[in-house]
């Protein structure tokens, strides 16, 4: 799972994880925050972005041991082109964290040459340079008055940065999923991650 | 996986499931039915049962393959005493199928030994001796008025027949889950559900 790929100097993360490209096949992500920020909503609207509206094939889980009363709460999805065999993370291409708890769990799980993404607000992440650091709650609350979907932002984020999925894919199962009278709120907080990454980008 | 116990003649599903004794740590459980029926909530409930409110460990997840653009949705829960070490359902101790599409594919995934509960309305099931047949989905309508708490009566069936977790845990997780303004709702296809699994056991 380790490559010998040199370290990108630019921010083509796209590149970087290698979710674009026809040698990787299977693509590892982690989805973490506290309780009640919908981690294992935005799995599981990640998983059928891409099986449903991509036709490839996917896992969600979630694993509770000791820690699950309280702590860090953590959601995760694998895409692949081909079969899943082992419907394990091991070693994921993207970790996203929304909470301090959770970034000191999780952050140093995610694959030398993968994506981290923080909550700038939320996590003091400054031991980590290479995190990504965006304040996706308040992009949320600013985007739509509600921080609950802080959650869709950050799938607007990764998809954004990664192109695991295509942007479509994503928002239709977003959409899918949303509850009635919400799909315009989670249409801006998707728009609102889409554009931070885009500012990533070009940064 | 297969144990050499006789198959008991009474209706004790508690006993012949293994979920209590001592021996038995791992339950693994299969959810199927359509998309929206709410199989994937229903894993995450029971799951969160399990460790949020009984301490022990679990892994929820769904596979999605070339399949998931339509036809049957599954989703699967593993419930601990110890540690788990292979998150996947290889022989499901319960199978629950609430549509015909999911019991075509799912309903011979379960154990010799194992039970089945399928819903008697939507499952033309007798091919299956073994089945425990159910409306589900016309006992979600009759208990709430709505048919969407059909997920919710089919984890009172299920826990009331097996005692995978305890009644206590199961009603707590539901309500932590249920939207605001559906609790009352919740409670009661709950309810619905007990009294059935209690009616089963007598039969």
């Amino acid at each position: 799972m380790t490559g010998s790929r040199a370290p990108s100097g630019n921010r083509d993360y796209t590149a970087r994880t290698g979710t674009t490209t026809k040698m990787v096949e299977r693509t590892e992500i982690r989805l973490a925050g506290e309780g009640g920020q919908g981690m294992i909503l935005a799995g599981i609207i990640l998983a059928e972005a891409a099986t449903i509206y991509e036709g490839r094939n996917a896992v969600q889980s979630q694993s509770y041991g000791p820690e699950a009363r309280g702590g860090a709460s953590k959601s995760e999805v694998i895409i692949s082109s081909g079969e899943i065999d082992h419907p394990e993370v091991l070693l994921p291409d993207v970790v996203v964290t929304l909470s301090q708890e959770a970034f000191r769990k999780f952050a140093s799980t995610v694959k030398p040459t993968g994506l981290l993404i923080v909550d700038a607000d939320k996590v003091n992440s400054s031991s980590v340079p290479k995190a990504i650091r965006l304040p996706i709650t308040k992009m949320a609350f600013e985007s739509t008055g509600r921080v609950i979907t802080a959650n869709t932002v950050a799938l607007g984020v990764l998809v954004g940065l990664t192109k695991v999925v295509s942007r479509q894919a994503l928002e239709k199962a977003v959409l899918a999923r949303a509850p009635r009278g919400t799909e315009e709120m989670n249409h801006k907080a998707l728009a609102a991650g889409f554009a931070a990454a885009g500012r990533v980008k070009k940064g």
